[in-house]
């Protein structure tokens, strides 16, 4: 290690679809932000540490890339990081950062809601995941994959939504507004609605959340009773999560489906919620200045 | 066509695992039962006509496959024709039978269940489908997919199990007698159990589905409480089916999980049901026979 030298802390937010690179000097002034293409380093361990070098470059900017000057602190929060073999292949790979710590996207992203304090995040999108950290003790409830978990989620949202409909399309229930609208959805042909759903992942059955909401903003009761079931697993999550405490700690929702389900939420989970301080590479940067003084400590 | 050739006629029940042809005189004698490997003509149209050709050939023994003494009928009910694109490439394909028709195995085990009178069919296995026929109406009532389809088979019953176990292993519901019992299966290893949801099929989600019946056997009010969620989904397919007809028809159950759900069903439900008759290679021979005689008529 060479002593003295200036440290940088890098923080870096890396998805299914984008790499974001969050560089800061010892003194917390911001040097830059970069972004870059996916880091999936389950499917794409080569091409992830390309986007996250590349957006920790276009961060870092003017500075080189592990400039020898500088000692620099990587805290990265990762999908697909519940593979443990994942990371340990990932980091097997030649990479500059003598210093690079992996930790989920969930995990960075409660620390920079929370700028680092006790606190909880629950991520409402395509999957529902939740994370708490309250010092050493780390808690993650749900996030387990589609369709075994990620209930309240969009993409349970919208298998529901086309549960239903197969189900009045052969003559199991009765037409609602919901049926209507998914079924218009798909020009109200069976067929294509059968040969779109054989295919579909979570994140094509999550593209029929929205036709969720908005039926249930017009008055349909079906839909409304979606959103509450989706609000009651949503407050599940929540109780596990106090479970783990003396007393709820802070809780910030993410993901674009936090806003339209906060209705359906219960009123106890409502009254401990904040809205975040940060983003998830911020708090890759909290992530970073932890693991150096743990090294150091 | 060669006239006044002696027919055979040709019922195949082709699946996923195995393919067997029943070879029958015009008179109705059988002349032979072969049997072959899968019949995937989405996955593996080439292969389909292999294994179908092979059981033909082995039922039909000691006549050469295709000899034109004899004229041909083939009445197929195969897995995977709710693809019309599937159907069409498949008898696109080289093959020596000018008469061969092919429909859904739902479709044969219901003549073949019946006699070739009006009736319909549930089957309840890895996933659920019902076929009912009156005349030339023939309805089909779910076997969508999963998990958008196939309320209350082996699959459902499976994955509704593993979600429980994941909500107690995060906290987000009490251990129950079921909860335990898979838990087990999984050496009590969360992690594990997590790895493997991630790539179950419905096959996988089936094997669950024992666990199921078993801890209901055992008294646990949460295993028979899925049962008899599993029993009502029968039950709306039921009344789907009735819904379509003046009276209900007589209905055969078939598959692995029929008996371990039938104390589970609708009391009206089985008052109608009756023994199948025969099975899903027998229908096929009717269907060969009634195709042969529209072909004439």
């Amino acid at each position: 290690m060479v002593l003295n030298a200036m440290k940088l802390f890098i923080g870096i937010d890396g998805g299914a679809t984008k790499t974001i690179a969050r560089v800061e000097r010892e003194d917390g002034t911001l040097l830059g932000i970069g972004k870059a293409g996916p880091a999936n380093i389950r499917l794409d361990p080569l091409g992830a540490w390309a986007s996250i070098q590349k957006a920790i470059a276009a961060g870092a900017h003017p500075i080189p890339l592990a400039d020898p000057q500088y000692q620099w602190h990587c805290g990265a929060g990762l999908a697909g990081t519940q593979v443990p073999e994942a990371i340990a292949g990932f980091l097997a790979l030649d990479h500059p950062f003598p210093h690079f710590y992996i930790h989920s996207d969930g995990y960075t992203s409660c620390l920079g809601a929370h700028g680092g304090a006790n606190g909880a995040v629950i991520a409402i999108g395509t999957g529902v995941v939740a994370y708490q950290i309250e010092g050493e003790q780390v808690t993650r409830v749900s996030g387990w994959g589609f369709p075994q978990g990620d209930e309240g989620s969009g993409a349970w949202l919208g298998l529901a939504a086309l549960q239903q409909t197969l189900q009045w399309w052969d003559g199991r229930r009765r037409e609602t507004p919901l049926v209507a609208r998914v079924f218009g959805h798909f020009q109200r042909d069976g067929e294509a609605l059968i040969r779109w759903a054989n295919t579909a992942q979570s994140q094509q059955f999550a593209q029929l959340a929205p036709l969720v909401i908005a039926t249930a903003q017009g008055g349909d009761e079906g839909a409304i009773a979606l959103l509450t079931e989706a609000g009651e697993e949503i407050g599940k999550i929540w109780q596990a999560l106090v479970a783990r405490q003396e007393k709820p700690l802070p809780c910030s929702l993410l993901g674009g489906l936090a806003a339209p389900l906060m209705p359906y939420l219960p009123t106890e989970l409502r009254s401990h919620l904040v809205p975040p301080q940060g983003d998830a590479a911020q708090g890759g940067v909290i992530f970073a200045r932890r693991e150096a003084t743990r090294a150091t400590a």
